[in-house]
């Protein structure tokens, strides 16, 4: 089920505008603009209102040489051949909307934010997008429209079951945290340390470095190097530091390369990363949300790009929230969106 | 009893030279070469025959123009005043050794290691030295010659009580990792991350800001601004994620200004080392281990330093371990070493 789709290089990225009262919108048409040779490649589905509005904030200053970024509304995505240069294909992905307020919670533009992850999703699912980039929305908006999902993550999971007609348990999918030079992958996310420490199973570990592996190898790695860290400090000091080291992690890794996958470790977690960025290794299999995002946060800056792993397309996000607080002024740096498009085209250089 | 010692700046570093098996010996010799200036300020607690054959092994080589370095024994750190340029200073910290040999564990060794650790101490205790610097030991070697402490800390920290006639409860210390830029402090280090977890207790982590505060007060801040972490993902979340934050770690904070310290938080722990290394803030607060080292040892590379904070005395040594692999082959650089005495200095600055 979690073999990538045939979507040919011909199709487009489809990426969701995101929040509507966030930066999302803003940070789209930046990106667009700034990198015009991504147009052809591009399907936003979004409001053609709240785009508009993006636009006019964001547009050239008066006199300057930039080119003037025409918003293209398409039904389809084969309707993007015929597009003229300077156009920013835009799908009506939800029910038009008179734009919100900036900064502020909105049921409206939470349920507005959903319907264009759905479609993002559909069209990848459906094979007409080769990849799907979201930008940032409000966990509190989702919530407000009566959305059941904590967040990109669990939404475009369930939307991939749905699709394949299974439940969603039979479709792990894993975050990974990325920036030039240092990819992390997490066995566990958004739950407390104390309960990250539960999840520490051979079953989760061996399954997240499966995912791992099956992911850079669709992105063109024959075989791809991945370092396990260890949970305690040292790797737990042959045991002296916690066992989990030798119960757990380390029969993980010895199936893993019983079926082939080149992982290696587990590691001291203090240094794993350091030597992952210096070229020892292509990415690390993190045992907790904190141990693989400080590394990559505190490298990363402004280019964090997110990836879930282990959905049957290939989805990407920037490392960053809807920034409410400067959401409609047009400071919003497109940086990390832009790194997310660059890595959805990449991790999907073979398919 | 943590109130610092009034050694007065003429007063040395005392500067221990690990284990005689590892590359203590070499990067002692290889920092006092490379900076002549701290000649007169530091006296190595070593074995003469040990410091001979480091110095040999790592001499200029000929037709170098580089000065040449002699070793010169003196009693008491009185002497060092009358010493020529050019000269190491070194006291005979344990009984002669015949030198071992390189890269193995050796009780002799071990216990050599573990009386120039003693004898720095001592001379800090005594006011007759301003500092401690130690180069890293063995502590297998340790082990073998029946020393009871795990590390530098332990031991140091008993000797700190035994001076004091207290019980070593009454003396509690703290790990600092720090490298240019970014300092953390650590609630708990060489344990598991479950017993870490047990470790972060609302009198723990009070103590932890407390002594950190006395740290950079110490080094001549007024008003050091220390950043506490959370324990958990996004610190918290407002409690979705674990509850550490809300019942543990805010009241620390609290209590902690209402005493006047400028501690704030708790902060995201995947952001807040990248706000400190920005400037935001003078120290990070970490809740374990792995939190605080993956930050700074990416970051360090080859200038990480290690200070322990509570003791009577200053006391700090490289980041990194006796390198049994190239000890003896005069490739091991001093530049971590040279590090961990510059912030010797710093860290006294006002005493």
């Amino acid at each position: 089920m979690s073999r990538p789709l045939s979507a040919s290089a011909a199709w487009p990225i489809a990426l969701s505008m995101g929040d509507p009262a966030g930066i999302g919108p803003e940070i789209v048409v930046k990106a667009l603009r700034e990198r015009p040779a991504l147009q052809r490649h591009v399907v936003v589905a979004g409001d053609i209102q709240t785009l508009h509005r993006a636009l006019r904030l964001t547009g050239p200053r008066e006199g300057s040489a930039e080119d003037a970024l025409v918003l293209a509304e398409i039904d389809d995505v084969s309707a993007m051949a015929r597009l003229p240069p300077g156009c920013m294909a835009v799908v009506q992905a939800c029910a038009p909307l008179q734009p919100p307020v900036f900064g502020r919670i909105d049921a409206q533009a939470g349920r507005a934010a959903a319907d264009c992850i759905r479609w993002a999703a559909q069209a990848a699912l459906s094979g007409r997008a080769r990849a799907v980039v979201t930008a940032p929305i409000q966990k509190e908006a989702l919530a407000a429209a009566g959305i059941d999902h904590p967040g990109h993550t669990e939404f475009l999971q369930s939307l991939a079951a749905a699709h394949a007609g299974a439940p969603v348990q039979a479709l792990p999918v894993r975050m990974m945290l990325s920036c030039p030079g240092l990819s992390a992958v997490l066995v566990s996310i958004h739950v407390s340390l104390r309960q990250a420490l539960q999840a520490v199973t051979l079953e989760r570990v061996l399954q997240t470095i499966r995912i791992t592996d099956a992911h850079f190898r669709r992105a063109g790695l024959a075989a791809p190097r991945i370092a396990v860290a260890g949970l305690n400090p040292h790797a737990g000091e042959g045991g002296l530091f916690g066992r989990e080291e030798i119960d757990v992690i380390a029969p993980a890794i010895a199936q893993a390369r019983s079926e082939g996958v080149e992982a290696s470790g587990p590691y001291a977690p203090d240094t794993v990363f350091m030597r992952a960025r210096q070229g020892a290794f292509d990415v690390v299999v993190a045992m907790y949300h904190d141990q693989g995002l400080i590394p990559v946060k505190l490298l990363g800056l402004e280019h964090g790009v997110n990836t879930t792993l282990g959905l049957p397309f290939v989805r990407t996000s920037p490392d960053h929230g809807t920034a409410f607080d400067i959401a409609g002024t047009g400071r919003a740096s497109a940086a990390s969106l832009l790194a997310a498009i660059d890595a959805a085209f990449e991790a999907q250089s073979t398919s």
